[in-house]
């Protein structure tokens, strides 16, 4: 062997047992996406840390826990992004804790009316329902609206009767009210200060989920039962595409919570896609701009979740809390519900 | 008067005399704003030339002048862009010709759905109405939601009940249906071919408009019946804020029409802007961009009307036609159908 090639062969075997030559220790290594990843939100507001009870705290982290555990389950087995934000939000519509699905606050008819979309950031395709009243899991109905219609958004009884052709499961409307939901309503309409530990809670908890699965693919979606004590048909940004939800493989998914209307106006979803596309802004600062800045300056109050494709996880909220949770393999995980 | 002086009150006189000293005239001007500028469009699609009668591309143009006269005379009178903008959608939505209001298409069910949205360049603020069929005017249903409630978006009974409170005026469904929609749903509920001309322009027919007023403000609207013989309560982008319509004085205002799904899932009311805040890009670029280059990737047709606050006018479309017209001060003034 002629003593040049000597520093080649050796850089060669070096590479075959993977090993790095300690002059490129300093050079930073490309980011590694994870094999999968998970973030959830059970909706951000006023839940300040003294006005909650251990007993609250401790259901609702257990909540959060086992969505994430349904969903993280789904991302391990290689199942797609979508499926994994489907089952996590189907869970969370079943539990009453947060306002969607069962538990979804009422109208000022005392009725629930749920809205609900996902967005698929492989193929750019979406789907929405608003103002449903009969499908048990709202999720799902958007889901079907995007694979099984030209449509993105469907509505109102139509909404229902397409989502009942589509086999998914139709419940009385009673289902989904809470005796805890009666009482708030009530104190609201009578004008009685809901400041109270539960209520204050309560009046939040729409709930949403972004995945990125093993093939790379993001999704995200929403749902919620809006505000208590809503009247006239009021639809909030989680039905819309591009101000509650957006997913877009290239870029990032995002989905919201807050005060809907300031989130509409403000495209806030799209919004951040956009600064990190066009701005050229990384998903942290494109988050934190919207929410810690350009919300504020319209009074708009809220969080958002939001995931890239290399697995990062944003999930900024300008309120004084937001329930939040996210998973990686390898056993990281993480809940919280107040600042810090 | 001291001889320095000389100079600076020559200045004085010529500026007075609107006159610009000749040593400038080689520096490009900053550019000026017109006094007012409105932009609308009737609606993108296959109105092809060979397929249009010469009477209805007489009655098409002369609708659109009116409408456009409606507009100039609140702009040059000191009005409001929102107010040129609604009134020039009141005019269309009386108007059979196009799809909104009278002359709306019909749902599978043989009814007019109408959904309408505007949002105020100055404030940010928006207001939005979907699925509407008591309402004659739905552009002045979305202005009241936006100036009469902290919503955005009203759907449905309850958007109807919240207008007739608000004193609009309500009309039974039927003033909507004109003899010419009834016969193009049973030609589609049959499986006839559509193709004939009336039938091809009366597939589209979305209205908006852009407007500029004195003040410099920007503001946009859009109002719809939808598609025809749809169903399920499907509801397109032009209800949607970020999606049909968007206006954020400091960038630009705009009014889409085409295929509401494409525009929905690509957020194009807003991701105009965003090319253009974020992007940099001019009010031009982006609109082409996003007509000639974006939509036609996902198969997405139709266009938009955009203004910036320099009063720059763009109107892609990606059909074979756009009924689209706009003025400025001084008897500037433009309408079409085709391409060119």
């Amino acid at each position: 062997m002629k003593p040049f090639l000597l520093p080649v062969s050796l850089c060669l075997l070096m590479a075959l047992a993977n090993c790095t030559p300690k002059e490129n220790t300093s050079i930073p290594h490309p980011p590694v996406r994870p094999q999968y990843a998970l973030v959830i939100h059970g909706g951000a507001g006023a839940m300040k840390r003294e006005l909650m009870t251990k007993e609250m705290e401790a259901a609702y982290l257990l909540s959060l826990d086992s969505a994430l555990t349904v969903g993280e389950k789904v991302l391990a087995n290689g199942g797609t992004a979508l499926d994994a934000v489907e089952a996590v939000i189907r869970l969370m519509e079943d539990d009453s804790l947060f306002n969607s699905g069962r538990g979804a606050v009422l109208t000022a008819e005392g009725i629930a009316e749920l809205d609900a979309s996902v967005m698929d950031g492989a193929t750019g395709l979406a789907g929405a329902v608003a103002g449903i009243r009969t499908v048990r899991h709202p999720i799902s109905a958007a889901r079907k609206v995007m694979e099984q219609t030209e449509h993105v958004m469907l509505t109102g009884r139509g909404a229902e009767v397409f989502a009942e052709g589509q086999g998914l499961e139709i419940v009385p409307n009673e289902y989904f009210i809470t005796a805890a939901r009666r009482q708030q309503l009530e104190m609201q309409q009578k004008g009685e200060p809901t400041d109270g530990a539960s209520n204050q809670v309560k009046k939040f908890g729409t709930v949403g989920a972004v995945a990125l699965d093993q093939q790379g693919n993001l999704a995200a979606g929403t749902s919620t039962g809006g505000m208590t004590n809503k009247r006239f048909g009021r639809v909030g940004d989680s039905p819309i595409i591009g101000a509650g939800t957006f997913a877009d493989n290239r870029v990032a998914a995002v989905s919201c919570t807050g005060h809907g209307e300031y989130f509409i106006r403000q495209a806030v979803a799209f919004d951040l896609i956009a600064r990190m596309r066009y701005g050229g802004l990384h998903l942290f600062a494109a988050a934190d701009t919207i929410i810690y800045a350009e919300l504020p300056k319209t009074g708009g109050t809220g969080g958002l979740i939001a995931m890239d494709p290399l697995g990062n996880i944003a999930m900024p909220f300008n309120t004084d809390g937001m329930f939040r949770a996210w998973v990686k393999p390898n056993g990281e995980r993480f809940s919280a519900i107040y600042k810090e």
